[in-house]
């Protein structure tokens, strides 16, 4: 059975609850689900609402206009998705596969409701994970000279494939602005600290010197500045003195895997609405 | 600024989330938060809504009537609550005092929006306690044999307060089937296990001898079965062959006054839906 | 360089450590690490050490021969391990293959110092998986009537690869007595409880009937008792009444993962004595 | 029974553990534990030793005197403690009294093994808190131009009461580097925070800014530079878009609790060590 989502964003005001509802219901909708935040430091209102098509009164592609006269109404940010209409995926990876490999193996037991259409890398160590899964395997050399030009080589190679969703599996490259530009609020990263602790290269090394007592992963949504983007999803370990480096690489691994996909399994199932570079996650 | 909360259950159909939201709209109302639950294994509608009563068109005393005739087409169970009517609790205590020393250090410190009217035991440990904090003291002797003539003796003192919470906080003692009924989901208790493990007595002991790695504690409602009634909030805590019993009781009663005070905190805040045993918790 | 490991426990009395550290010494080895724990109600010692062959005086075949005039001084239970000698892995399997993967996956990325020699199911499902990884693959329908003579034949296939490790990553079948008594504290297990809560099958689905907020994994050694052997590894994570069986069972999952993989560890490291139904772990 | 225990840091090599074992061994004494930790990237030998001062020949006066010939050899910096030495602490708080509160609940309850000999503030707020629990009570006022002037008054006071750890309970003051200096691994802050993130003033503000998923807290002794002394004791709460400041504070107070208690109830057990400005934490 579809669903239909709508995410929405406005100023707060009275009313915006009852004026959605009110249009499912009118409309012979069923609700499924509906969850709403304000944010009263800006005041802003928030709503995640998903609702059964089954029955639904207005056609599938004349929902958006119906609803458009509403959303004029209140000033509204939003989007629709369908249920049936599968997200797109491109992992970009380099040479640590632990989360590919994840992402690989959750989707394969039906946990991530997509396609995953390509694996990018500036390596070849994923190449037959890839062949292995059957997924298109595309291997761009990238240094600092010719960047540009392969990131528009990349940037062809998603549009080609209608990516939506862009996730960065540890890949150990810099996105250029302009990259990241092109795709809002569509890149999530994995990054291997408790940010903002650990920003940049190397963090387990950094919390290793530290001598931190807990170390951490989070996944947030790329923006032009390095591991500052809206923070989707962290978790934490307990580590002691007895770890050595390579402890802390192999217990970071396991947040790794569980922080990253727990953000991707949140944006395709449309839980996750940025402001004020937050997010509110409608777990 | 008063705010009112809703507290609904009922067999799910269309329409109920337009229904209360368009009651609270029409009046001229503003919805603060609004959450709701569909449980899918016996098609239960769940919904906690909570609004400001600034500017509302129906009188506060009349609320109740008008929302009625809503309730009544839906079949719904509900309960209305407004933030200025404090909750009047009771704390039941026996020997151990960190958890009721927990919930006065609170309570002083603005987190429990609550009067704390009663301080019940069974022993004198904690009277002094509740000199300092200038609240009622009532002791109790308990015997199997005068158990139900103290219990009605109890419950006359709590009637008398308007006491319409009773927080058992490592209240040694069984409270019979009869007091339990008189106090339907108004009960909270502290169990110090992490429940179903290790129901009844001294579970602190049970866990060191079966060497588990992992100790909890379970706040829930008390039901007639003893340590089985729907559980509201748990958490856990590591343990090693390190540790004595000295140390889990230690370790463990961390967790307890974590545990016992967000229970506490989401009744006060009118969070907690009960259904099936279980609890709908709308943190 | 190759390290020598003793495992001892034995009655508590004086002198046990000076003895074990002066005998590595005298015979020029050079301790690279040292444990030692006392249960004080059974008053029993436990120790681990750990030290370099390189310049040790002692030949490595003799090394037994001149401990035990110590350990039957001090009337201990004790092993020797060297860690070059590799474990010998079987993994049994049912249907639920994520932790076999995960097993496979983690030796793959060398965070375990083993063979993993065979693997043994009662279906097919992971047929492909072991070809895979080049890993032996052998079936065996058992039934309630054939159980004890297909156990043979395991038993017969496990010796003949000098297996030494058998772990249970959710095999669906519970061993006969006769088989857990040929591999005393050598059969792991992953039990998706948090054990002693939920013993038996179906352990999510009681939990999510009994409205727990936390549940659990619990890796353990196999004893004749169903899921009652002495506890290695817990661990626990939040659940809400949002989440569905199935959210339980995928969130499980990732529990499962790393308590059946740290437990696993830890014997490879010789991390683990077991006394009293339970474990010392000098993680 | 008294118990002493050695602190031992020197450069790794062999023999160590036998001679310091062998030292207590042939005096007649029985170890109660032991634990050790080699850092590799430094090759350091880290030791913790605690024996049980019944029946050991040597005079508890003139152990400090026989193990400096065994110390000199091996180069050590060491520390011996005997069990009924009680430490003596001085409590510094300003105007959030949560931390001390707990503490002297602790203390009362026998959790913490110690002296409380003073409490010093730059407010009066924790007056009467003081005198309830019958400590002496220094208010100091703290401005930038006095600041040097009443630190020496109040190391003054420290030395009159030979306190020899002093806990800053959220003690809003920087202390400057010739205080500091004074009480070198003397000084334990908890600072609220998961450090090294969100350094300075108002941390959790900085996390509400932020849009973390995880708040933290962190308890370490107090070197010259800010927020950057070793770390002795972490623990991370998980938050939510739906918690306000306010809720980041009130969940934030109960990890300070249990992180500056810990660190603080290991050091009165001698369960540190400082190198590298790390710890090691025989736990």
């Amino acid at each position: 059975m579809t669903h239909a989502t709508l995410l929405i964003s406005c100023p707060d005001q009275k009313g915006i609850t009852a004026a959605v509802t009110v249009f499912i219901f009118n409309n012979n909708g069923n609700i499924v689900s509906a969850d709403q935040h304000i944010d009263e430091q800006t005041n802003t209102f928030f709503m995640r609402i998903e609702w059964s098509l089954d029955g639904f009164d207005v056609a599938r592609g004349e929902i958006k206009g119906e609803f458009n006269v509403l959303a004029e109404k209140f000033n509204m940010q939003w989007t629709l998705h369908f249920s049936d209409k599968l997200f797109n995926i491109a992992i970009f990876v380099s040479k640590h596969l632990h989360c590919l490999y994840d992402l690989l193996l959750r989707h394969k037991e039906g946990q991530l409701n997509c396609r995953i259409s390509l694996i990018v890398s500036n390596h070849l160590d994923a190449k037959n994970i890839a062949k292995e899964f059957g997924i298109k395997f595309l291997q761009f050399d990238v240094t600092r000279e010719n960047k540009e030009d392969q990131e528009l080589r990349q940037i062809e190679a998603l549009k080609k494939e209608n990516v939506d969703l862009i996730v960065l599996a540890r890949y150990h490259q810099i996105l250029t602005d302009s990259f990241v530009q092109q795709f809002p609020s569509k890149i999530i990263n994995i990054h291997h600290s408790f940010l903002p602790a650990f920003v940049g290269g190397d963090p387990y090394r950094q919390a290793y010197q530290k001598g931190v007592k807990i170390i951490g992963a989070t996944s947030h949504y790329v923006i032009e500045e390095l591991d500052a983007g809206p923070i989707i999803a962290q978790d934490t370990t307990r580590v002691t003195h007895r770890d050595s480096l390579e402890d802390l690489i192999r217990k970071g691994q396991d947040l790794e895997k569980i922080v990253l996909s727990r953000a991707v399994r949140w944006h395709l199932h449309q839980k996750i609405l940025c402001y004020n570079n937050k997010t509110v996650v409608f777990e």
